[in-house]
Protein backbone atom coordinates (compact mmCIF):
# COMPACT_ATOMS: atom_id res chain seq x y z
CA UNK A 1 0.00 0.00 0.00
CA UNK A 2 1.53 3.58 -0.81
CA UNK A 3 0.62 6.59 1.40
CA UNK A 4 -2.37 7.09 -0.33
CA UNK A 5 -5.98 7.20 -0.02
CA UNK A 6 -5.84 3.63 1.48
CA UNK A 7 -3.52 3.89 4.60
CA UNK A 8 -5.32 7.30 5.10
CA UNK A 9 -8.78 5.73 5.79
CA UNK A 10 -7.12 3.59 8.78
CA UNK A 11 -7.60 4.63 12.25
CA UNK A 12 -5.32 3.04 14.60
CA UNK A 13 -7.26 2.84 18.29
CA UNK A 14 -5.70 2.47 21.38
CA UNK A 15 -8.01 1.34 24.26
CA UNK A 16 -7.07 2.36 27.86
CA UNK A 17 -3.89 2.70 26.95
CA UNK A 18 -1.30 2.82 30.74
CA UNK A 19 2.15 3.76 29.28
CA UNK A 20 2.26 6.96 27.64
CA UNK A 21 5.46 5.66 25.88
CA UNK A 22 3.88 2.85 24.13
CA UNK A 23 1.55 5.63 23.10
CA UNK A 24 4.62 7.75 21.79
CA UNK A 25 6.14 4.30 20.18
CA UNK A 26 2.86 3.60 18.50
CA UNK A 27 2.69 7.11 17.08
CA UNK A 28 6.17 6.42 15.87
CA UNK A 29 5.31 3.09 14.11
CA UNK A 30 2.31 4.60 12.44
CA UNK A 31 4.61 7.29 11.21
CA UNK A 32 7.32 5.13 9.87
CA UNK A 33 4.66 3.31 8.05
CA UNK A 34 2.29 5.91 6.47
CA UNK A 35 -0.74 5.86 8.77
CA UNK A 36 -1.37 9.21 10.76
CA UNK A 37 -4.85 8.61 12.43
CA UNK A 38 -4.39 7.76 16.02
CA UNK A 39 -7.10 7.73 18.18
CA UNK A 40 -7.22 7.35 21.76
CA UNK A 41 -9.81 6.23 24.01
CA UNK A 42 -9.43 6.73 28.07
CA UNK A 43 -5.93 7.12 27.85
CA UNK A 44 -4.82 6.12 32.02
CA UNK A 45 -2.33 9.26 31.67
CA UNK A 46 -3.79 12.60 30.38
CA UNK A 47 -0.59 14.40 29.69
CA UNK A 48 0.38 11.09 26.87
CA UNK A 49 0.93 13.71 24.00
CA UNK A 50 4.61 14.76 25.53
CA UNK A 51 5.96 11.22 24.84
CA UNK A 52 8.95 11.19 24.40
CA UNK A 53 9.09 8.10 22.55
CA UNK A 54 7.09 9.57 19.59
CA UNK A 55 10.30 10.44 17.68
CA UNK A 56 10.09 11.94 14.64
CA UNK A 57 5.99 11.62 15.28
CA UNK A 58 5.65 14.50 17.35
CA UNK A 59 3.01 16.12 15.06
CA UNK A 60 1.23 12.95 14.72
CA UNK A 61 0.60 12.61 18.15
CA UNK A 62 -0.25 16.31 18.61
CA UNK A 63 -3.50 15.51 16.34
CA UNK A 64 -4.65 12.31 17.89
CA UNK A 65 -8.33 12.49 18.60
CA UNK A 66 -9.23 11.49 22.51
CA UNK A 67 -12.68 9.36 23.07
CA UNK A 68 -14.16 8.84 26.15
CA UNK A 69 -15.57 5.34 24.70
CA UNK A 70 -15.20 3.15 22.16
CA UNK A 71 -18.35 3.48 20.52
CA UNK A 72 -17.56 7.30 19.95
CA UNK A 73 -13.74 6.48 19.05
CA UNK A 74 -15.68 4.01 16.29
CA UNK A 75 -18.41 5.79 14.65
CA UNK A 76 -16.97 6.70 11.26
CA UNK A 77 -15.62 3.02 10.87
CA UNK A 78 -17.43 0.41 8.47
CA UNK A 79 -15.09 -1.99 9.36
CA UNK A 80 -13.76 -3.17 13.18
CA UNK A 81 -11.06 -5.28 13.72
CA UNK A 82 -9.67 -6.07 17.19
CA UNK A 83 -6.21 -7.44 18.19
CA UNK A 84 -6.12 -10.22 20.43
CA UNK A 85 -2.62 -12.37 22.11
CA UNK A 86 -5.77 -15.16 22.97
CA UNK A 87 -6.46 -17.66 20.38
CA UNK A 88 -10.08 -18.78 20.64
CA UNK A 89 -11.11 -16.59 23.86
CA UNK A 90 -14.37 -15.29 21.77
CA UNK A 91 -15.92 -18.16 20.01
CA UNK A 92 -18.28 -15.75 18.53
CA UNK A 93 -15.59 -13.83 16.78
CA UNK A 94 -13.34 -15.25 14.00
CA UNK A 95 -9.77 -14.63 14.47
CA UNK A 96 -7.21 -14.62 11.39
CA UNK A 97 -3.32 -14.38 11.70
CA UNK A 98 -1.90 -11.00 10.89
CA UNK A 99 -0.55 -12.40 7.66
CA UNK A 100 -4.05 -13.77 6.21
CA UNK A 101 -5.80 -10.52 7.77
CA UNK A 102 -3.50 -7.86 5.93
CA UNK A 103 -5.68 -8.66 2.93
CA UNK A 104 -9.29 -8.39 3.20
CA UNK A 105 -8.14 -5.50 5.84
CA UNK A 106 -6.50 -3.48 2.55
CA UNK A 107 -9.71 -4.34 0.42
CA UNK A 108 -11.41 -2.51 2.55
CA UNK A 109 -9.66 0.19 2.79
CA UNK A 110 -10.07 1.00 -0.70
CA UNK A 111 -13.71 1.81 -0.15
CA UNK A 112 -14.12 3.01 3.86
CA UNK A 113 -12.71 3.48 6.99
CA UNK A 114 -11.41 0.89 9.18
CA UNK A 115 -10.60 0.69 12.88
CA UNK A 116 -8.09 -1.50 14.44
CA UNK A 117 -7.65 -2.05 17.95
CA UNK A 118 -5.23 -2.43 20.48
CA UNK A 119 -5.70 -3.08 24.42
CA UNK A 120 -4.43 -2.02 27.24
CA UNK A 121 -1.26 -3.20 28.07
CA UNK A 122 -2.19 -5.37 31.20
CA UNK A 123 -5.83 -6.96 29.91
CA UNK A 124 -5.95 -6.20 26.49
CA UNK A 125 -9.00 -5.29 24.77
CA UNK A 126 -12.16 -6.60 27.45
CA UNK A 127 -15.40 -8.32 26.47
CA UNK A 128 -17.38 -5.15 26.01
CA UNK A 129 -14.30 -3.73 23.81
CA UNK A 130 -14.37 -7.17 21.67
CA UNK A 131 -18.22 -6.68 21.29
CA UNK A 132 -17.56 -3.82 18.60
CA UNK A 133 -15.40 -5.85 16.35
CA UNK A 134 -16.25 -7.52 13.57
CA UNK A 135 -13.39 -9.80 13.73
CA UNK A 136 -9.98 -10.63 15.65
CA UNK A 137 -6.57 -10.60 14.31
CA UNK A 138 -3.91 -12.38 16.14
CA UNK A 139 -0.28 -11.86 15.30
CA UNK A 140 1.60 -15.17 14.96
CA UNK A 141 3.67 -15.25 18.11
CA UNK A 142 4.83 -18.46 20.15
CA UNK A 143 2.19 -19.97 22.22
CA UNK A 144 4.62 -20.24 24.76
CA UNK A 145 4.90 -16.41 24.87
CA UNK A 146 1.91 -14.85 23.53
CA UNK A 147 1.34 -11.40 24.86
CA UNK A 148 3.42 -8.18 22.86
CA UNK A 149 5.04 -4.92 23.98
CA UNK A 150 1.91 -2.47 22.76
CA UNK A 151 4.04 -0.59 20.51
CA UNK A 152 6.09 -3.79 18.81
CA UNK A 153 2.32 -5.11 18.24
CA UNK A 154 1.31 -1.81 16.66
CA UNK A 155 4.68 -1.54 14.44
CA UNK A 156 4.25 -5.27 12.94
CA UNK A 157 0.55 -4.85 11.83
CA UNK A 158 1.35 -1.86 10.17
CA UNK A 159 4.43 -3.32 8.83
CA UNK A 160 2.40 -6.19 7.64
CA UNK A 161 -0.19 -3.57 6.31
CA UNK A 162 1.90 -1.61 4.49
CA UNK A 163 3.81 -3.94 2.88
CA UNK A 164 3.13 -4.70 -0.99
CA UNK A 165 2.54 -8.49 -0.78
CA UNK A 166 2.83 -7.61 -5.17
CA UNK A 167 6.22 -5.78 -4.78
CA UNK A 168 8.60 -7.97 -7.18
CA UNK A 169 11.67 -7.87 -5.96
CA UNK A 170 14.29 -6.24 -8.26
CA UNK A 171 17.49 -7.58 -9.47
CA UNK A 172 20.28 -6.58 -8.06
CA UNK A 173 22.67 -3.93 -9.75
CA UNK A 174 25.63 -6.39 -9.56
CA UNK A 175 27.87 -6.38 -13.11
CA UNK A 176 29.02 -9.77 -13.89
CA UNK A 177 32.84 -9.99 -14.49
CA UNK A 178 33.56 -11.47 -18.24
CA UNK A 179 34.76 -14.33 -18.96
CA UNK A 180 38.04 -12.48 -20.65
CA UNK A 181 38.81 -10.78 -17.03
CA UNK A 182 38.16 -14.22 -15.15
CA UNK A 183 40.89 -15.48 -17.81
CA UNK A 184 43.40 -13.12 -16.51
CA UNK A 185 42.57 -13.09 -13.32
CA UNK A 186 43.36 -17.11 -12.90
CA UNK A 187 46.35 -16.53 -15.41
CA UNK A 188 48.08 -14.15 -13.22
CA UNK A 189 46.77 -16.62 -9.94
CA UNK A 190 48.58 -19.46 -11.48
CA UNK A 191 51.39 -16.70 -12.20
CA UNK A 192 51.87 -15.96 -8.34
CA UNK A 193 51.33 -19.33 -7.76
CA UNK A 194 54.14 -20.32 -9.13
CA UNK A 195 55.98 -17.35 -8.30
CA UNK A 196 55.45 -18.08 -4.61
CA UNK A 197 56.09 -22.06 -4.90
CA UNK A 198 52.78 -22.82 -3.96
CA UNK A 199 52.84 -24.77 -7.65
CA UNK A 200 55.97 -26.13 -8.25
CA UNK A 201 57.58 -25.36 -11.11
CA UNK A 202 60.11 -27.37 -13.92
CA UNK A 203 64.14 -26.42 -14.38
CA UNK A 204 63.13 -24.00 -17.42
CA UNK A 205 60.00 -22.44 -15.64
CA UNK A 206 58.08 -25.06 -17.63
CA UNK A 207 55.24 -26.68 -15.26
CA UNK A 208 55.59 -30.45 -13.73
CA UNK A 209 52.80 -31.45 -16.22
CA UNK A 210 51.38 -33.85 -13.28
CA UNK A 211 50.68 -31.59 -10.28
CA UNK A 212 50.35 -27.93 -11.84
CA UNK A 213 47.19 -29.08 -14.80
CA UNK A 214 45.08 -29.85 -12.44
CA UNK A 215 45.66 -27.25 -10.20
CA UNK A 216 45.10 -24.57 -13.12
CA UNK A 217 41.98 -26.27 -13.42
CA UNK A 218 40.91 -26.18 -9.84
CA UNK A 219 42.07 -22.52 -9.79
CA UNK A 220 40.01 -21.76 -12.71
CA UNK A 221 36.89 -23.02 -11.50
CA UNK A 222 37.51 -21.33 -7.52
CA UNK A 223 37.93 -17.93 -9.75
CA UNK A 224 34.17 -18.64 -11.59
CA UNK A 225 32.67 -19.71 -8.36
CA UNK A 226 33.53 -16.25 -6.90
CA UNK A 227 30.96 -14.51 -8.94
CA UNK A 228 32.50 -11.71 -8.99
CA UNK A 229 31.19 -8.43 -10.32
CA UNK A 230 33.44 -6.55 -12.96
CA UNK A 231 34.64 -3.68 -10.57
CA UNK A 232 35.35 -6.55 -8.00
CA UNK A 233 37.35 -8.18 -10.88
CA UNK A 234 39.35 -5.12 -11.83
CA UNK A 235 40.41 -4.32 -8.06
CA UNK A 236 41.55 -8.44 -7.61
CA UNK A 237 43.73 -7.90 -11.00
CA UNK A 238 45.19 -4.76 -10.10
CA UNK A 239 45.83 -6.59 -6.60
CA UNK A 240 47.49 -9.52 -8.14
CA UNK A 241 49.22 -7.33 -10.21
CA UNK A 242 50.86 -5.47 -7.66
CA UNK A 243 51.84 -8.48 -5.34
CA UNK A 244 53.38 -10.47 -8.68
CA UNK A 245 55.56 -7.08 -9.47
CA UNK A 246 56.44 -7.05 -5.69
CA UNK A 247 57.81 -10.96 -5.96
CA UNK A 248 59.69 -9.97 -9.22
CA UNK A 249 61.12 -7.00 -7.78
CA UNK A 250 62.46 -9.08 -4.78
CA UNK A 251 63.40 -11.93 -7.01
CA UNK A 252 65.50 -9.82 -9.11
CA UNK A 253 67.47 -8.36 -5.81
CA UNK A 254 67.85 -11.27 -4.20
CA UNK A 255 69.54 -13.04 -7.18
CA UNK B 1 9.53 -21.05 10.88
CA UNK B 2 8.70 -23.15 13.29
CA UNK B 3 10.13 -22.95 17.11
CA UNK B 4 12.81 -25.49 15.18
CA UNK B 5 16.42 -25.81 14.56
CA UNK B 6 16.09 -22.84 11.82
CA UNK B 7 15.02 -20.26 14.14
CA UNK B 8 17.75 -21.57 16.53
CA UNK B 9 20.35 -20.92 14.37
CA UNK B 10 19.81 -17.10 13.87
CA UNK B 11 22.04 -14.75 16.51
CA UNK B 12 20.37 -11.46 16.89
CA UNK B 13 23.10 -8.93 17.58
CA UNK B 14 22.56 -5.63 19.16
CA UNK B 15 25.87 -3.36 18.17
CA UNK B 16 26.21 -0.17 20.84
CA UNK B 17 22.61 -0.17 22.13
CA UNK B 18 22.54 2.93 24.42
CA UNK B 19 18.83 2.10 26.03
CA UNK B 20 18.34 -1.05 28.26
CA UNK B 21 14.86 -0.48 27.73
CA UNK B 22 15.13 -1.12 23.63
CA UNK B 23 17.30 -3.88 24.82
CA UNK B 24 14.78 -5.55 27.12
CA UNK B 25 11.90 -5.19 24.01
CA UNK B 26 14.34 -6.90 21.54
CA UNK B 27 14.35 -9.89 24.01
CA UNK B 28 10.85 -9.65 24.37
CA UNK B 29 10.21 -9.86 20.76
CA UNK B 30 12.38 -12.31 20.26
CA UNK B 31 10.75 -14.82 22.73
CA UNK B 32 7.64 -13.71 20.84
CA UNK B 33 8.34 -15.05 17.85
CA UNK B 34 10.93 -17.70 19.28
CA UNK B 35 14.23 -16.60 18.83
CA UNK B 36 16.46 -17.03 21.54
CA UNK B 37 20.16 -16.36 21.03
CA UNK B 38 20.42 -12.33 22.15
CA UNK B 39 23.96 -11.31 21.81
CA UNK B 40 24.96 -7.48 22.54
CA UNK B 41 28.50 -5.77 21.11
CA UNK B 42 29.73 -2.92 23.66
CA UNK B 43 26.31 -1.58 25.41
CA UNK B 44 26.55 1.78 26.78
CA UNK B 45 24.80 0.33 29.56
CA UNK B 46 26.36 -2.30 31.79
CA UNK B 47 23.04 -3.49 33.73
CA UNK B 48 21.04 -4.06 30.78
CA UNK B 49 20.01 -7.36 32.19
CA UNK B 50 17.60 -5.75 34.62
CA UNK B 51 15.65 -3.97 31.91
CA UNK B 52 12.05 -4.03 32.72
CA UNK B 53 10.77 -4.14 29.04
CA UNK B 54 12.11 -7.79 28.76
CA UNK B 55 8.65 -8.88 29.80
CA UNK B 56 8.27 -13.11 30.09
CA UNK B 57 12.04 -12.85 28.76
CA UNK B 58 13.61 -12.20 31.46
CA UNK B 59 16.20 -16.05 31.27
CA UNK B 60 16.63 -14.63 27.59
CA UNK B 61 17.82 -11.71 28.31
CA UNK B 62 19.73 -13.46 31.65
CA UNK B 63 21.62 -15.91 28.61
CA UNK B 64 22.42 -12.82 26.48
CA UNK B 65 26.23 -12.93 24.94
CA UNK B 66 28.36 -9.93 25.53
CA UNK B 67 31.18 -8.75 23.20
CA UNK B 68 33.90 -5.97 23.09
CA UNK B 69 34.05 -6.07 19.25
CA UNK B 70 31.47 -7.05 16.47
CA UNK B 71 34.26 -9.65 14.71
CA UNK B 72 33.91 -11.70 17.97
CA UNK B 73 30.03 -11.52 18.36
CA UNK B 74 29.66 -13.25 14.39
CA UNK B 75 32.76 -15.75 14.96
CA UNK B 76 30.21 -18.49 14.56
CA UNK B 77 28.15 -17.31 11.99
CA UNK B 78 28.26 -17.45 7.81
CA UNK B 79 26.19 -15.01 6.87
CA UNK B 80 25.62 -11.90 8.51
CA UNK B 81 23.20 -8.67 7.72
CA UNK B 82 23.00 -5.83 8.41
CA UNK B 83 19.82 -3.88 9.01
CA UNK B 84 19.92 -0.22 7.68
CA UNK B 85 17.23 2.48 7.79
CA UNK B 86 19.16 4.71 4.44
CA UNK B 87 18.12 3.05 1.12
CA UNK B 88 21.55 2.71 -0.68
CA UNK B 89 24.39 4.44 1.82
CA UNK B 90 26.36 2.12 1.20
CA UNK B 91 27.17 1.00 -2.74
CA UNK B 92 29.40 -1.27 -2.13
CA UNK B 93 26.35 -3.22 -0.18
CA UNK B 94 22.98 -4.87 -1.82
CA UNK B 95 20.37 -3.40 0.05
CA UNK B 96 17.11 -6.32 0.27
CA UNK B 97 13.57 -4.94 1.69
CA UNK B 98 12.82 -6.94 4.23
CA UNK B 99 10.27 -8.76 2.86
CA UNK B 100 12.54 -10.18 -0.02
CA UNK B 101 15.48 -10.59 2.73
CA UNK B 102 13.50 -13.22 4.44
CA UNK B 103 13.71 -15.85 2.15
CA UNK B 104 17.53 -15.82 1.54
CA UNK B 105 17.46 -15.74 5.52
CA UNK B 106 15.65 -18.80 6.06
CA UNK B 107 17.04 -20.38 3.51
CA UNK B 108 20.29 -19.93 4.64
CA UNK B 109 19.17 -20.73 8.86
CA UNK B 110 18.54 -24.22 7.19
CA UNK B 111 21.92 -24.91 7.29
CA UNK B 112 23.86 -22.63 9.27
CA UNK B 113 24.10 -19.78 11.63
CA UNK B 114 23.13 -15.86 10.56
CA UNK B 115 23.83 -13.01 12.32
CA UNK B 116 21.30 -10.12 12.25
CA UNK B 117 22.82 -6.73 13.09
CA UNK B 118 21.11 -3.57 14.34
CA UNK B 119 23.07 -0.89 15.60
CA UNK B 120 22.87 1.98 18.00
CA UNK B 121 19.55 3.90 18.40
CA UNK B 122 21.08 7.05 17.66
CA UNK B 123 23.68 6.52 14.57
CA UNK B 124 22.95 2.75 13.40
CA UNK B 125 25.91 0.84 12.48
CA UNK B 126 28.93 2.21 11.32
CA UNK B 127 30.41 1.70 8.27
CA UNK B 128 33.30 -0.51 10.08
CA UNK B 129 30.60 -2.35 11.21
CA UNK B 130 28.86 -2.79 7.95
CA UNK B 131 32.09 -3.82 6.58
CA UNK B 132 31.58 -6.77 8.19
CA UNK B 133 28.29 -7.85 6.47
CA UNK B 134 27.39 -9.45 3.34
CA UNK B 135 24.69 -7.34 2.66
CA UNK B 136 21.53 -5.15 3.99
CA UNK B 137 18.53 -5.26 5.15
CA UNK B 138 16.02 -1.78 5.31
CA UNK B 139 12.51 -2.25 6.72
CA UNK B 140 10.08 -0.37 4.02
CA UNK B 141 9.45 2.30 6.02
CA UNK B 142 8.13 5.68 4.36
CA UNK B 143 10.71 8.23 3.25
CA UNK B 144 9.88 10.69 5.04
CA UNK B 145 10.35 8.97 8.34
CA UNK B 146 12.75 6.12 7.80
CA UNK B 147 14.30 5.34 11.33
CA UNK B 148 12.39 3.39 13.79
CA UNK B 149 12.55 2.19 17.20
CA UNK B 150 15.04 -0.40 17.89
CA UNK B 151 12.99 -2.66 19.65
CA UNK B 152 10.05 -2.07 17.19
CA UNK B 153 13.01 -3.02 13.97
CA UNK B 154 13.29 -5.82 15.87
CA UNK B 155 10.10 -7.08 16.34
CA UNK B 156 8.93 -6.52 12.32
CA UNK B 157 12.28 -8.45 10.84
CA UNK B 158 11.53 -10.98 13.32
CA UNK B 159 7.72 -11.34 12.74
CA UNK B 160 8.97 -11.45 8.58
CA UNK B 161 11.26 -14.10 9.68
CA UNK B 162 9.09 -16.50 11.63
CA UNK B 163 5.82 -15.81 9.36
CA UNK B 164 4.95 -18.16 6.76
CA UNK B 165 5.26 -21.49 8.14
CA UNK B 166 4.58 -23.26 4.75
CA UNK B 167 7.68 -21.52 3.05
CA UNK B 168 9.25 -24.40 1.74
CA UNK B 169 13.05 -23.64 2.09
CA UNK B 170 15.54 -26.85 0.09
CA UNK B 171 18.85 -26.87 1.86
CA UNK B 172 21.24 -25.02 0.19
CA UNK B 173 24.55 -27.87 -0.90
CA UNK B 174 26.82 -24.65 -0.26
CA UNK B 175 28.45 -24.68 3.00
CA UNK B 176 29.54 -21.38 3.36
CA UNK B 177 32.59 -20.06 5.32
CA UNK B 178 32.35 -18.60 8.72
CA UNK B 179 32.98 -15.03 9.42
CA UNK B 180 36.34 -16.10 11.50
CA UNK B 181 37.90 -17.70 8.43
CA UNK B 182 36.37 -13.87 5.96
CA UNK B 183 37.94 -12.31 8.60
CA UNK B 184 41.34 -14.62 8.93
CA UNK B 185 41.29 -14.00 4.46
CA UNK B 186 41.02 -10.42 5.37
CA UNK B 187 43.57 -10.05 7.62
CA UNK B 188 46.24 -12.07 5.38
CA UNK B 189 45.30 -9.86 2.20
CA UNK B 190 45.52 -6.58 3.83
CA UNK B 191 49.30 -8.06 4.70
CA UNK B 192 50.15 -8.56 1.11
CA UNK B 193 48.90 -5.56 0.16
CA UNK B 194 51.07 -3.97 2.21
CA UNK B 195 53.69 -5.75 1.87
CA UNK B 196 53.23 -5.65 -2.04
CA UNK B 197 53.00 -1.96 -1.65
CA UNK B 198 49.59 -1.95 -3.14
CA UNK B 199 48.72 -0.48 0.03
CA UNK B 200 51.08 2.50 1.25
CA UNK B 201 52.60 1.77 5.09
CA UNK B 202 54.50 4.18 7.52
CA UNK B 203 57.96 4.31 8.39
CA UNK B 204 57.50 1.20 10.97
CA UNK B 205 54.53 -0.18 8.68
CA UNK B 206 52.59 1.26 11.14
CA UNK B 207 49.61 2.44 8.14
CA UNK B 208 48.73 5.71 6.76
CA UNK B 209 45.64 6.39 7.87
CA UNK B 210 44.17 8.43 5.71
CA UNK B 211 44.51 6.06 2.88
CA UNK B 212 44.54 2.26 5.25
CA UNK B 213 41.24 2.43 7.01
CA UNK B 214 38.80 2.64 3.81
CA UNK B 215 40.84 0.28 2.32
CA UNK B 216 40.75 -2.16 4.90
CA UNK B 217 37.14 -2.14 4.97
CA UNK B 218 37.09 -2.01 1.00
CA UNK B 219 38.92 -5.18 1.20
CA UNK B 220 36.46 -6.47 3.90
CA UNK B 221 33.60 -5.66 2.01
CA UNK B 222 35.34 -7.60 -0.98
CA UNK B 223 35.67 -10.86 1.11
CA UNK B 224 31.94 -10.76 2.16
CA UNK B 225 31.19 -9.86 -1.57
CA UNK B 226 32.69 -13.45 -2.60
CA UNK B 227 30.35 -15.78 -0.86
CA UNK B 228 33.06 -18.20 -0.37
CA UNK B 229 32.34 -21.81 0.73
CA UNK B 230 34.10 -23.53 3.43
CA UNK B 231 36.71 -25.38 1.39
CA UNK B 232 37.05 -22.27 -0.93
CA UNK B 233 38.29 -19.76 2.10
CA UNK B 234 40.73 -22.92 3.07
CA UNK B 235 42.33 -22.91 -0.11
CA UNK B 236 42.32 -19.54 -0.70
CA UNK B 237 44.06 -19.17 3.47
CA UNK B 238 47.09 -21.63 1.83
CA UNK B 239 47.27 -19.42 -1.09
CA UNK B 240 47.50 -16.37 0.31
CA UNK B 241 49.64 -17.74 3.46
CA UNK B 242 52.07 -19.36 0.79
CA UNK B 243 52.55 -16.09 -1.23
CA UNK B 244 53.41 -13.95 2.13
CA UNK B 245 55.77 -16.68 3.22
CA UNK B 246 57.41 -16.57 -0.23
CA UNK B 247 57.85 -12.91 0.04
CA UNK B 248 59.13 -12.34 3.45
CA UNK B 249 61.44 -14.97 2.28
CA UNK B 250 62.29 -12.69 -0.66
CA UNK B 251 62.99 -9.80 1.15
CA UNK B 252 65.24 -11.00 3.56
CA UNK B 253 67.25 -12.44 0.95
CA UNK B 254 67.32 -8.58 -0.80
CA UNK B 255 68.31 -6.99 2.47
Amino acid sequence: MSPSAESDRLRVILVAPRNPLNIGAAARAMSNFGFFHLRVVNPYELAFREARSAVGAVPLLARAEEFKTLAEAIEDCTLVVGTTAVGQRQLQHPVRRLDQASRPLRKHLTTSHVALLFGSEKRGLSNEDLSHCHWLLRIPTREGHRSMNLGQAVAVCLYELARDPLAVSKPEKHIPATSADLERLTALLLDALRSSGYLKSGPNGSQKRRSAAPTGEKIRRLVRRLHLSASDAELTLGILRQILWKSRQDNKLSQ
